[in-house]
């Protein structure tokens, strides 16, 4: 029962890579909220298979459904359903892996888990399952754009493998992201990038990088010691995406070796509200948002499915050698950038809802 | 209403580190486990302030009492309150924060959530909240070993600043940990350590570090997809751990930089099982626990809590200056290391729990 | 965010009657458990209009599709997405509604709560949407026959105004139930019950009764205290269902009338186990199940919906008159045997899930 | 794990009857409302054994401490844990009952489901556990009181055994129930009820009766279809305290012999709202409220505990007799009527700040 996601805007994702669809129930939506299929569908196209060159050339148009919770435009306050049938099955592109093990594929610990396994395309463990992510992080976003009208959410290709791109983090806008198919606003890395994602293609082999993501817009308060900090929510909300191996937020790993002294952010009068001058804690003071920008980077794995013959084991114990056959992203990262601004927007939109909660007004509280 | 982890294995932690006390209810903990105040003390030692040279000196005794759940030394099944009183208090200490915000602490945070704050110590914000956490650490590790007879976590520094530890991961034990202050079982970089930390001290200064943590004896299957991944619920564990930046799994962010041909754990067959050749995956696939050790770091920053003179604003919007007087730990790892095992326990006792509902018994589904 | 139940065994149903379907989304469910559309398309046809000359004459197929979860005819222990699609929607019946708060319905509180209604025939608030958990409730009622092998539960009509039956509760059967187009064991009754209804439909007028419910086979040991005891989480599932207003479980509002001595259950030993001599419980104590049979009681009031001219208001606070004209049930009982049988099997599921995650295996304890 | 309830207003009791003490942790309590010690105390006597010669003779003080969550006055928005230690433990009087199951008590079925259980006093199954509500009731009420100036709940005994009371209950008010000990706000009724009760007592055995409970200045929106209804969390609420039996709402069970033209509650303009013209609806239409009263009956069934010799086993099987020695309640009714209140107010708290969360001001939506 872990398919679920959220406190108050809870988010439940449902369906196999093959099988009926795959989709997303979104219970605690506000009512009243204009909501169109096209901005539904113009955040899944951007994760969409075959979209560009060094994507899987998998053919999924991927065409969203609103099964309810939504009425003459506008959301009803109750849950809103949204479906994408699965196409383009080939599963005999797929018999194989019936039986072997793929290797740092999630086919044994299913298998271990549960004792039985769609083994069609990776079945609940394909990343086919962010679809219902992305299309509730389409309402999560208009939401808190509603809430806060400087909210905006954007997440970039940083680095991949050794290439690591020169972004001005705190300018990058998602025009910038969307003009090249990496979704790295550095162009000249850009270019890098492609090339070594077609070279490593072309060697049957994958790699991995880092998403940074900036958020910007989000008014201090947001996050609920002692658990459910803006931190540790983010932290879990990118864990949650298939091949991440790690989440750092501000300074980060790169604190471990800073003093104090030069960590801290030290506060000042600044447009008449009390800001950081700097902003090494990444807008988190305590588990709560700080007002300032709130950035975080997210690493993944290269690609578990990669051409060359490996070592590996049936389900019935028998050593064997396995070579991936399917169509699939020699890098996840230009695909996972909606995934990890999705996710990040899921997270923000739960703190905003909950926040409301506790403060009757703008800027008052409940007894004022 | 984020003082609660965990879905079957239920952790609310309460208190401020002024008042009354600070404690825990741990509500879903299986009946009939042998159950005593001194296995709880044990791990409370190891968090303790004043404990050594190179912590606080503030003394407190943080003796627990267990309020309920326990009788006649057994777990009744009911909930268990564990409350440890305050003390020490020197409220004087803090008059001066009550004004001025402490630069990256929660002071501000608070404030705008809240609208109010303890401002006594930090109040909720305070690392004594943890205590909670390490007593009901201890009693998810006693479940643990009950259901897995292998099981054993264990965390300890592995890098203080620039000083990286040289740790074999897989044979480190907890009494290589305990057998000095730091923590560190390299015990010639634990020297350092020590003598950099006191430096630092003398500097008015602080420093931060890398946890590292190892967990043995889980059974393959634990860890809930989609959003429940085990990794996914041990990054928000640590993140929720205060002065926390980052947290990467397995190969972490050295993933970025791998091939997905170096990178993969090739399965192979030992002692008759299914086993992963290597460990980039860092124990877990897809979410789910593989069977192999796991191993993840969590970044810590310098504690903010400095003697330098630094520039901050009141409450009241005034530009001024603060340094520290309270008593307080120059680096926050050595005290640490429980809590981070602590809140790995947390989360993977609450897996254990919730995987025996779905699998009858032992190596069985429910349905045969 | 009030559309999910369940802890372990967690429901959460979408749509409103027009639109695109009604479904719902089951996660926990066990793995490896057979599971057919058709099992689940039986129980919905119980629920289905028109399905005889008491009912709604509206014509709706309602079949259902399982989108994912399954694969091979077994569960995944993945999702299970079902969904209905909406059919013979006419918009036209409903125009009026669209500005008249029909009284005793949902559609001034809906007003008052979201600002925004779907007013196609009741919308969110529709008794369509118990599709889902008739659906949800026949994968809860497998499981727990899987689980243990004596499980039954059997609604059926008890009363209807003031035609009430006559039932030996300890006997009845299912195939007693749907004997007659009623859904009452008792055939002398049904018929007069099943003439009152015609009378009533004529005069355009609508009635109310009782359902029981009786649920065998269920060990000794369900039930989590104190708050999601047995019967406060069935006294929330049925008050859940539209048109409930009252539950009553055992001995019920007649114990408010009897002595302790009357009352209290003694305690024997038979056929080997420990046996209440009497039942005034209903098989639950201390919220926690003992072995004997469950049984419990629901009110349901007179349907809203009559074609008498009745006083009401619309939504610019005009004074109006309001008379049905939609195709609707003048008595609702009939049909909603089957979801309170799906309602009450969602609980115990849940319930008996719970229990598994604190035993090992059956009979003893996690430590034994 | 049930011994938590509310999603916003989230309260965990914890505490046997002997032992430590008793005690709740509220978690989400909004910051920044005045709350006293004296406020929860003055509750907490309303519900305290040996108040008056009709109740257990027991001397128990009940003196509550805040552990947390209160600074000078006011809340924090940190977790309040509030602790009521155990007193004139006379653990002798238990010692049959360690042995001997107590009928219609849970003594068997927490050894049925935990394998243990505190024999002394009803352990965690003790109405003592009811302590943590009634102090979180007062918190709630409280607030509920800042929320909706209007607000107030009154319960009172309506019914003990055969003894009626007549009761205008859109007028009575807290002054009218305390005026006697039976807490009846019909003097006459009270007095038969108070000497019905003496009857009883005096010969060994007990009486059960029933709590009405009446709602006021709720303002319409609370509730959150289609599980969270607001029935059904008051539904939850009720039978989860001690020795409740049937629940009802409004017209409650005697709708069943209603027809909808009788039923049904028109619509009528007044004072410039729109307002239900009767109240059979009960304040509450399609789970949510709409501004009237609501009002809702609990059963409680004859107190378990009687001097009488009963027929029961021993844990080790054998055939026995039991006859109570401890002091207690011949009618728990007029202590129970803090915790209908405390309960009703913890639903209604709960849901109020889950309005909170999707409307923005008041009387506004989100997006306006």
């Amino acid at each position: 029962m872990g398919n679920t996601f959220g406190q108050l805007f809870r988010v439940t994702t449902f369906g196999e890579s093959h099988g009926g669809g795959v989709g997303v129930v979104i219970d605690g939506c506000p009512p009243n909220v204009e909501l169109s299929k096209a901005e539904i569908q113009s955040e899944l196209d951007r994760r969409r298979p075959g979209q560009s060159k060094i994507t899987t050339q998998r053919k999924e148009e991927d065409q969203c459904e609103i099964l309810s919770g939504v009425f003459e435009g506008k959301t009803l306050g109750a849950p809103i359903a949204i479906l994408v049938r699965n196409r383009d099955a080939r599963p005999g592109d797929y018999v194989e892996i019936a039986e072997k093990f793929r290797p740092s594929h999630a086919d044994f610990t299913y298998e271990a888990k549960y004792g039985i396994r769609n083994w069609q395309g990776g079945g609940r463990a394909s990343a086919r399952e962010t679809i219902g992510r992305v299309a509730a992080g389409a309402v999560a976003k208009k939401i808190l754009s509603l809430l806060h009208a400087e909210f905006e959410i954007v997440a970039y290709v940083a680095q991949i493998h050794g290439v690591v791109a020169n972004i001005d983090r705190s300018a990058v806008k998602t025009k910038d992201v969307e003009k090249n198919i990496l979704r790295c606003p550095d162009t000249a890395a850009a270019k890098q990038m492609v090339s070594l994602i077609e070279q490593v293609r072309g060697e049957g082999d994958s790699i991995g990088g880092i998403i940074e993501c900036v958020v910007r817009g989000v008014p201090p308060g947001l996050g609920e010691p002692v658990f459910d900090k803006l931190e540790a929510d983010l932290a879990k909300a990118m864990l949650s995406i298939p091949a991440t191996k790690g989440f750092e937020i501000g300074s980060g790993f790169a604190a471990t070796r800073m003093r104090g002294s030069e960590h801290n952010d030290p506060f000042e009068m600044r447009g008449g509200k009390i800001r950081a001058a700097t902003n090494n804690s990444g807008g988190v003071q305590g588990g709560i948002s700080n007002g300032e920008e709130i950035y975080f980077r997210v690493a993944f794995k290269p690609t578990a499915t990669i051409g060359h013959q490996q070592k590996t084991v049936t389900s019935s114990h028998m050593q064997t050698q396995l070579a991936a056959r399917g169509r699939h992203d020699p890098c996840v990262l230009p695909r996972a950038v909606p995934v990890v601004e999705a996710m990040g927007a899921l997270v923000l939109c739960d703190q905003a809802l909950r926040q409301r909660a506790i403060i009757a007004d703008r800027g008052s509280r409940i007894t004022e």
